[in-house]
């Protein structure tokens, strides 16, 4: 089908942006969901080892170009009792022999970013969901082609974002939806994670003990770090804005409009290089180009604000820096406070707590032991369940294509503005006017 | 002295930027400052109290319009068992005739925001130093004369801006330039602070008890909600960007380079007037033009970011907000905890407390007891012992007119940025290159 013909389609059955799967896998023979991972790194490893704990859901396969990653991979099926996968391994692009041969319905992608872009298209072209690790590409134009993929195909695409589901921001979430801070005005998040031992290593082990990256460095420091080389910007938005933006109701009556990123110099990474292998180590010489702090400012359609800090070459405790703040008060994460008008005291803080155990949310009442052991404090459980259920039932995934492209989009915009003096950039529309009639099908209830 | 010369003369003399006022007080017969307020408003009462405290200043006339305030302002002379001043008033201009008859050195200037600039300018016409409550003129164009007046005419210009000496912020201080944080990167402050029972009132009591503002207001309820009526900007920067500049070193070997800002809806004080006035009462129609939660980013030709809030508007805690980020590590005051590189637990906050007692600044320990009970927790003390402690010395003030014209000046570039989609605007250089080679001459000892 034409795209063209597709969008007035949709558009006249009045879900203008809502792409619904054409079918569920309830009439497989299996009754159960058939997947295959591409990128079984320690990452990948973590959303396998959740997968196969389901009994709705058969990994049939799994692809990787790491040997020591595939086996750790394989005793990941030992050790759950279930059959083992086939594998697809041997050069960059075996994951499209796995995507032509294999009889799946979705595949996760948990590759270097770069990768996720071509690895969700292939997917899609050929017939598969696809719930990919945060950030979908690297361009703009990255960005709409997937989400047109989707509309051409019929097919789903969810980015995986975990923080959505972290249980005090759930609660919040709850709050928030039950107006105890009013109508909400200024929203803050970010990743603010000193990953200088993320980003170097000895090539043995993935956190420290060395300064290489790159070709020398291990898991993460093999390609992550080259995007601080390179680039200039927020390149890791999604764990703030996923779950401000489901407070926000983006795209169900609300969009981001507009943003702006300033950087800070950039001397973190330099340093630790000097510090931890000397100034004559020849990492000493990179040039990076990513500053230690870049923040971020985002308005919406709604004239609410946003801002976003991404801060991940400096010393300094973890923090998302969440701040959820609307007419009647506000809470912020880095005290683990609320403020509420008429409830708490005035002009006083008060302890958290209690208040996001009261509006602790159904989908962790219901699945908080399930979850338990689950990597990040449990939230890793709810984001693949929540892909695997909607795919499982042929519904709509909570976290849409159009989630998934605005979160992720952040980062070139944010390189654009960074780039431009810190001028102003106009936020694109994935929807195409689908936002304003959209609805919130986001943690409704207990069920995924 | 015409401007080109007396420019020339500065540089030529390898001062380029710090005007130093051609004469100290030591030479009068009674060896003593003598000044003059204008304003005796609840603010200026406090500057006032201090300024009787001391020996070596005579407060010889006093200008206000108001009756009640004049009133209020002759008791702290009985009180402090001082002379009673000169006292001018009857029209908004009253001012102008305590400027041309009485012979002091300076005057105070605490009344509304927008008779700072006319005042201040007519006060250095007339041949006295100015120290002036924060904000120092409305349009960009008011910053540049003022810079310009002060060296056409050699007097001194200072904005008093009490938390550069807040106890915390000033051990923060110390701990910058002992090189604990490494070198900067990334700093926050701001102003949040809920004001809606100071921008309303009942016309009786200075805080809260009705949703009056304007003429029917008392205090700062006459003058300043209006601010918020037509104006869209960081309309008070001060208290956060006044610190952060000085541990920055802005005009001693750094500026400000560009500002963007981005400004939520506003709808704080349009309900404040509907659930305590209801929403017949004739100011529920005013349509408030001040966004709830307005956000700055500020560069600095270092490097560095600044990141400034105004949040007036809103039910909440108290609160600068103040972060302070280098390449070692960082305190932020939300949570009152900071984390060094080395001296601290890897990836964790440990408490402030202890080390902002180790780290307290001279001027704490020295004049720690006559602070007490000085107005904000003695900060108020300093600023006023700094400004007059310069003048009757004849010494640069430690905080110049450039630093006063730059923090000002953030709220009328804010203004602009707001009302251009949060574009970037320049930050205008009032020092003309002095900051280049301008020294540092804040609180460097425990003098002033």
């Amino acid at each position: 089908m034409k795209r063209s013909t597709f969008l007035k389609m949709t558009a006249l059955a009045g879900t203008a942006f809502t792409v619904l799967p054409s079918s569920s896998v309830f009439g497989h023979p299996s009754g159960r969901l058939r997947i295959g991972f591409i990128g079984t790194g320690l990452r990948g490893q973590e959303l396998l080892r959740l997968s196969l704990m389901r009994d709705d859901t058969e990994v049939t396969c799994i692809c990787d170009i790491q040997e020591v990653m595939l086996n750790s991979a394989l005793r990941l099926f030992e050790k759950a009792g279930k059959p083992s996968p086939k594998i697809y391994t041997g050069n960059d692009y075996a994951y499209r022999e796995m995507l032509e041969k294999e009889d799946i319905d979705a595949v996760i992608i948990a590759t270097p970013w770069e990768w996720h872009y071509p690895m969700a298209m292939d997917a899609m072209d050929a017939g598969k969901h696809v719930g990919c690790e945060v950030m979908m590409g690297t361009t703009v134009d990255e960005h709409w082609n997937i989400v047109h993929k989707t509309r051409e195909t019929g097919l789903q695409y969810m980015m995986l974002e975990n923080v959505c589901y972290r249980r005090d921001v759930m609660a919040v979430l709850q709050m928030v939806r039950q107006g105890l801070f009013g109508e909400l005005i200024h929203l803050q998040g970010g990743y603010q994670h000193d990953l200088r031992e993320v980003k170097f290593n000895n090539g043995q082990q993935p956190y420290g003990g060395g300064v290489e990256f790159g070709e020398k460095g291990f898991s993460e420091a093999r390609w992550r770090t080259q995007h601080s080389v390179t680039r200039n910007g927020d390149l890791y938005p999604t764990h703030g804005i996923g779950p401000l933006s489901k407070m926000l109701n983006i795209h169900a009556g609300n969009r981001f409009t507009s943003l702006v990123s300033m950087a800070s110099k950039a001397r973190g990474l330099h340093e630790y290089i000097v510090e931890h292998g000397g100034a004559d180590h020849p990492n000493a010489k990179v040039e990076f180009k990513l500053g230690d702090v870049v923040t971020t400012m985002i308005r919406t359609a709604g004239g609410e604000t946003v801002l976003l800090q991404h801060d991940t070459s400096l010393p300094r405790p973890y923090s998302l820096g969440f701040r959820v703040q609307g007419t009647k008060g506000l809470w912020m994460d880095l005290n683990e406070s609320l403020h509420i008008e008429g409830l708490t005291k005035p002009h006083r803080w008060e302890e958290a707590k209690a208040w996001l155990e009261k509006f602790d949310h159904p989908l962790w009442q219901r699945y908080g032991n399930d979850a338990k052991g689950a990597g990040h404090g449990g939230m890793d459980f709810f984001v693949i369940h929540a892909f695997l259920e909607a795919i499982k039932r042929g519904e709509p995934t909570p976290i849409s294509v159009y989630d998934s492209a605005a979160w992720s989009v952040i980062t070139p915009l944010s390189e654009w503005s960074v780039a431009n003096n810190s001028n102003s950039i106009e936020f694109p529309d994935f929807t195409q006017g689908g936002w304003k009639t959209g609805k919130q099908i986001f943690a409704n209830s207990d069920d995924y």
